[in-house]
């Protein structure tokens, strides 16, 4: 084993690398090692923006995205339309919205989708809070963002039942062709939803 | 962009995850996010690993291993045979022969192959403490364990040369059939050399 080739610190280190999405055990040594040579480039710098986004990242209470600052800097964005508010299943999708530039609201982070399966009822997600900060921050478009799987439009389904009283208008993603995608390549689902949903040209 | 969202320390965060080898920029925002999502479990403990690491891995300065100590602990080991030195490209591969469990002697690693197009010549390498190693030492079999690539042929025959006034008897691994594969799906090289260095039943 290599704990007895090069210690238990590193055999840590491997471990715990191991434990990052897209490691396996393979790869978390080959970063392992990677990280060892370059100790002063990579290894020290890594350690220290860890150690420092351990200190200082938050939750945000508002929307449940992660920041420095609490609330979050989109939901502190006095530039942003309260009107809109834009639900999503985690902050990687938050991100992805962000990169578009195409929300001009705030969010709403479920923190996962309903899956009876795995145990994920409405009280893992966070849902309880959402009724309250539509009336509180006057909303007016509930845009449900969530994937385009089962349990995602199980949870849109879910979140429009919930919203349903505060009377808000809820609206969700266009399927369709994506920018770029060619019509060979896509299955009978999204070609169907992209005709039925056509825009005038 | 991202930066804009969650603040400059988790962007650094990223930059620096997308550095290792096997993630690229997305799989380093899902690692991050990962991270910071297990914050006590998993930042905590990775950034803590890695300050260590920083901290207490040396470069053996007899074989270039990686370790704890120095010499590392393979160099230190009064139970290994120091008649065999086996030369390996990099710490991963004596960690590989390590595990095998099949080596009884001590290691030299180069810390890469000679590969003129990526400028790598013998100066790069840990190849000119190897002769003085090998008188020092009363070394009798050196075995060349680097990769069955050109350039790590090429390797072998000028290590094989550099050696070759020491008068110590220098060996090579096997080519043949890996064990459990089949033979089917291996190439016509890896099949002749099988045959050519076929062993007694």
């Amino acid at each position: 084993m290599a704990e007895r080739v090069a210690g238990p610190e590193i055999e840590r280190l491997i471990q715990l690398l191991a434990r990052l999405p897209g490691l396996g055990p393979r790869s978390a040594r080959r970063a392992a090692l990677h990280l060892v040579r370059k100790r002063e480039e990579l290894l020290g710098p890594l350690a220290e923006a860890m150690r420092v986004a351990r200190e200082r990242i938050v939750t945000c209470e508002t929307c449940g995205n992660i920041d420095t600052t609490q609330p979050c800097s989109v939901c502190a964005d006095a530039r942003r339309d309260p009107a809109t508010l834009v639900i999503v299943e985690t902050v990687a999708d938050l991100w992805a919205l962000e990169r578009s530039g195409a929300v001009s609201g705030r969010y709403h982070v479920l923190g996962g989708v309903l899956s009876p399966l795995d145990g994920v009822g409405p009280g893992e997600l966070n849902l309880d809070a959402l009724p309250g900060r539509i009336a509180a921050e006057g909303v007016r478009e509930v845009i449900i963002a969530v994937n385009a799987t089962v349990d995602g439009q199980t949870t849109a389904h879910y979140v429009t039942d919930l919203v349903a009283p505060t009377g808000v208008k809820v609206t969700r993603l266009a399927h369709g062709v994506p920018v770029g995608g060619e019509l060979d390549y896509l299955d009978e689902g999204t070609l169907a939803a992209a005709l039925r949903q056509r825009t005038a040209f």
